[in-house]
């Protein structure tokens, strides 16, 4: 058995896992973005042909698991496991796609953070030889969310300057034990703790996620010896502008400057005049974000080794309706991009 | 690494992990059950204390956890995971919860299937050497999933005959490497596939789950080339009155006799007297039935090896109001008592 170091949170995959193939999916929005070619499909119609915008969330979930599974000729009946999540209550996005994909399903719940959740188990799963392809999937959808942690479209409320704009969008990898020439493999893993600052604003999740956010990654730069400038890049997903500021000056107390290399799927994913106001959220947008840009780069060789920090909000309408403060969690996965064999 | 075998879905532990310690917390009702006396806390008052239904869901998972913990004189925050879920949108019980506990936290959502999905998947993390320690725990309480699922209780809706009682309690195990002596240990685990036969009653989810249940256990069976007779019992959790029959007559169809050893969770909590019609549900009937029975059994040598096959309803509210139908799943570990090393 591996051993594992006492007091570490962080896990050292000692076959890194291969990600085999992505798929990045969106709407329209998202379409309009400065991302938007890097998409494998983009949907104008927040329907998405479906007749319900939960039902259009499913169809994003399921486009991104199929696009992902041919680019590696991997029929989807044949995958080992899928683990997937979404925003909604009871992941019914997951659950519903699950149904038609036909394989072992593990239900996911990590808020924004799913993806990166995910990766991490997907990635123990492949490395304790438990599987031999798993799909790690999340998505969200603007319609969905909006109306089922906010008001009903409809009524047109207004947002706030610290509100963030849920993706809508899905991602998907295949993973598996790493195979011979150039890829992109999951090197470590850090499960996050939950953190509470107490704040009770549902339309400031950035400022409730940066704390989360702040501890995971300081866990993992602790716990693999590393510092901010041995990544090219240290991406969360996603505290918006707000929460971006936040985690820098908590680094800033650390005495460790993190603006050089952070960077948030919220903010790369919609330009400033999209009236997105802080950034985009959602567990679509890390996902789609990793899966539309960050992991081609890594394949590419543009990026040698990446931080992937997704972060989470955990409260839900009715805690938010009870006064509660909403909780934020944080799990972060190291990517490189590497040749060659183990 | 482990070897796995092609088309296999179920998992053999190289080295089977075991759990040390567990916990059941129930409430009212299932403190006039017949397993009354096996629960290792019961709260006669619904709030347990607490200003609301959910915070009072959220102290029942406490109460599992600190209770298992402390039974293997394990403080809380020395455990490397926490992986658990409940009913809730946003699985709310489950992140609060983990919010005190200050250690690193894995959500999950299986529906009423969520404690042997964190039993499988905690049982991948020990055995792939990623953890020392890991708590699995799940839970429902009747008040917060009763007004999220269907009705305001105030209204006092009539239930149906196939309906089920929503659970109040919690079940929590501490897993980790087999360590010598007695103990009750995690052989095996089968993820499973969702299963929809297009029942579209959201009170006969006993009818819905069957199917998973029936393809989980078959898979299980197959794979480890075992039968029904090889076990002391084969527990699903929770298909209630109507599903367990359902489960046995498809059984019946493969020419397989599952009634000697087949046991319900759900209808081993409440007594026919109780009023819960089909039976007990929610993720905290397996989990607290699991903890305060079944384990013991186990580790005192009355059951030798038996089949924890827990099941889920993935629908969510707002599926069933779009007129979705109910789909079911099913995970399985196979727990066996042992005694000396591995």
């Amino acid at each position: 058995m591996r051993e594992k170091r006492r007091g570490m949170a962080t896990i050292q995959f000692a076959n890194p896992p291969q990600i085999y193939a992505w798929a990045a999916v969106g709407g329209k929005k998202e379409s309009q973005g400065p991302l938007s070619h890097a998409f494998d499909m983009l949907f104008p119609d927040t329907m998405c042909g479906e007749k319900t915008w939960e039902q259009a969330e499913m169809h994003l979930q399921k486009c991104a698991i199929y696009t992902a599974a041919n680019k590696c000729d991997m029929p989807v009946e044949r995958l080992d496991l899928l683990m997937s999540g979404d925003l909604l209550g009871q992941c019914a996005a997951s659950g519903y796609t699950a149904r038609g994909c036909k394989v072992p399903y593990a239900g996911l719940y990590g808020a924004c953070s799913t993806m990166a959740e995910s990766l991490a188990l997907a990635s123990c799963m492949v490395d304790g030889g438990f599987v031999e392809t798993v799909c790690a999937c999340a998505s969200s959808h603007f319609c969905t969310a909006e109306r089922q942690y906010r008001f009903p479209l409809a009524y047109g409320g207004q947002r706030t300057p610290t509100a963030q704009w849920t993706t809508t969008g899905a991602g998907a990898c295949i993973l598996g034990p790493a195979k011979d020439g150039a890829s992109v493999r999951v090197t470590h893993a850090t499960l996050g703790k939950v953190q509470d600052y107490g704040i009770t604003d549902a339309n400031n999740m950035g400022a409730a996620m940066a704390p989360a956010a702040h501890d995971t990654i300081r866990t993992l730069l602790s716990d693999t010896g590393t510092h901010p400038e041995d990544y090219d890049g240290i991406y969360t997903g996603d505290l918006g502008e707000v929460g971006s500021r936040l985690l820098c000056e908590l680094f800033e107390r650390d005495g460790i400057d993190l603006t050089q290399v952070h960077q948030d799927c919220g903010t790369m994913l919609f330009d400033s005049h999209q009236d997105a106001h802080a950034g985009a959220s959602g567990c679509g947008c890390s996902a789609s974000v990793l899966c539309a840009v960050l992991l081609d780069e890594l394949l590419e060789g543009k990026q040698k080794r990446i931080v992937f920090a997704g972060t989470g909000a955990l409260m839900s309408p009715t805690t938010v309706q009870q006064g509660e403060s909403v909780p934020g969690i944080c799990h972060a996965v190291v990517l490189e991009s590497g040749k060659g064999t183990n």
